[in-house]
């Protein structure tokens, strides 16, 4: 355009073109207090004209922060509504945020490629200071991507070994194994397990940690079935189990909702719970509490674990270093009447 | 720094500082799809050193896309945990922003002052391109801070008539007069309600649908009492409903976490649903069928209010026009056992 002047425009020329000072750009630019919604306008249209770059979107570029921390979801959007950790995590990952003034940029994507980019632009675009990664995967290539960018992050999970990305976890190993040894200690022999699907970590760990503490009884592995930490899922898991002629009479299911949804299952098929079978569920969900009867579960506070793992971020990206692996935040068994036979 | 040229620096000095060509430059900025991770590096370094401005800040201050659309979420965070909306609604939101490669930009705030701040920087800083309003409120200032800094906005809900702002909401209305004229038709007369906060604007909605439905059929309204949308809420309130002199018959709760917590203290109290207690929810979450018994509820598809108002969003975000009511998403009544006695 002929009227842009060639040599690099200041806050001075935004401000002579627009009629206004240089303070009422300044602080149009940095949240418009004071400033009336036409002159804002015309501010906005004068540094558009003259393509001048205000400090935020400078800084954009010479390294400042963003403000802001990114989660890229590798997952169908839908599984959102029955899982009770995602809720419970933001809830966590919010409140440090909110203190601090940030914001959360979440990302939802369908498969490698797009997860790929998206933390390369998300980072490289300096929208975000770092990223917390989540949902972690066998043989999960994000590690790579995060050290090759250089960004700070900081792992919600029990990463593997080679994992160089600080993290922070439940710790919640110690409280299945106990909760199978409760099942054990009241008499059970075949106790089945309804899992997650086992391509996601944590399904793949408990999966493992059930299979490890009846092997160390001396039981045989009860029947599993595959849930896919759904409803349907489980119920359809639980008419499975309930069928196999091993039929067992106790379940662990790798989630709270599951374990409900399995319950109603049970009821359907004409069994008692836990005079026929017992049930025990995982994460300690609220309504764990208040369904009948009350659900006995290992009790996961994964609001606190939002919490750290944004801390520990928030801490990487002033440039201070975070322990490796963090303190696990802790899990607490809570038996209930779903698995205390009526004597 | 005595190595950076005065005048604005070009990608070509970006390129030569980096020892990379102008296209590297450009690609590494742009996803650095084919770029190794050391040589981004690298170009980052040289864009640093030289305060280089790429397009893609430039943009931030030409008026071109954020590719974010920006939630401000007034609320305690740990609410979100027991909230069935959320993460239904986000789910929504995603799946059309997944589709359109954008990101949701989420922020928590606790006071007006905040909250305020927050929609004008997030807008101003070019950020977001627009806004999703939830959780109306009464006498909601938002409306005409949206107005006047002029920014694409879409509310989920059913604002009042003063409402500038195009809206998506359930339509959920005559589905709650329908389940309670279900409840008045099975022959109860003392027809309770345990509700959400009254400042909440769809509490208020609720509490008064159910006043006007029961009035309307020649009945007193039954015990109200505010359950405040949790479990432990509603255990409360429902106990104070059991306990007052007018019992209720029926009780139908403003959410189905708040009717299934409930129902356990109902039985708790030595009752039976439904031959005692007839309860019915809202929201319609997957675990209200697999609960025993199973509950009655309004079920509200909030996944697709958030697709709907997200269209909507990045509709008005690319300068085209939308309905200033759209279509509501409508609501189903879902009838099963707690409110079916038993013959």
């Amino acid at each position: 355009m002929a009227s842009v002047p060639r040599r690099r425009p200041t806050i001075a020329d935004v401000a002579a073109l627009a009629g206004v000072s240089k303070g009422a750009v300044s602080r149009a630019l940095n949240g418009g207090a004071g400033i009336s919604a036409p002159t804002i306008a015309r501010i906005q249209a004068a540094a558009a004209e003259l393509d001048w770059v205000p400090n935020s979107a400078a800084r954009a570029v010479s390294g400042a922060a963003s403000q802001a921390v990114g989660l890229v979801l590798r997952r169908n959007p839908e599984l959102l509504e029955a899982d009770p950790f995602f809720p419970a995590f933001i809830a966590g990952v919010e409140q440090v945020l909110s203190a601090a003034g940030q914001s959360a940029v979440i990302r939802f994507v369908s498969e490698a490629g797009a997860e790929h980019d998206a933390y390369r632009r998300l980072f490289s675009e300096r929208r975000v200071d770092g990223f917390l990664v989540t949902d972690l995967r066998h043989h999960d290539p994000r590690f790579e991507w995060l050290r090759a960018l250089e960004a700070p992050a900081v792992v919600a999970g029990t990463p593997p070994r080679t994992c160089t990305l600080p993290s922070v976890g439940t710790g919640s190993a110690d409280q299945v194994r106990e909760l199978l040894r409760h099942l054990i200690d009241a008499g059970h022999r075949t106790i089945a397990h309804v899992s997650g699907p086992p391509s996601l970590r944590h399904a793949r760990r408990r999966i493992d940690l059930w299979r490890q503490t009846l092997e160390e009884a001396g039981l045989e592995p009860g029947p599993l079935a595959d849930g896919e930490f759904t409803s349907e899922g489980s119920v359809r898991a639980t008419r499975e189990l309930l069928e196999a002629p091993n039929r067992p009479t106790a379940i662990f299911y790798a989630s709270d909702v599951m374990a409900i949804a399995g319950m109603s299952a049970i009821a359907e098929a004409g069994l008692s719970v836990p005079d026929d079978v017992a049930v025990a569920g995982f994460d300690g969900i609220a309504l764990s509490n208040y369904v009948v009867p009350s659900l006995t579960t290992v009790h996961c506070d994964y609001q606190l674990m939002g919490r750290r793992a944004t801390q520990m971020l928030l801490t990487l990206v002033r440039g201070e270093e975070v322990p490796h692996i963090s303190t696990p935040v802790g899990a607490q068994l809570v038996v209930r009447r779903s698995t205390t036979r009526t004597p």
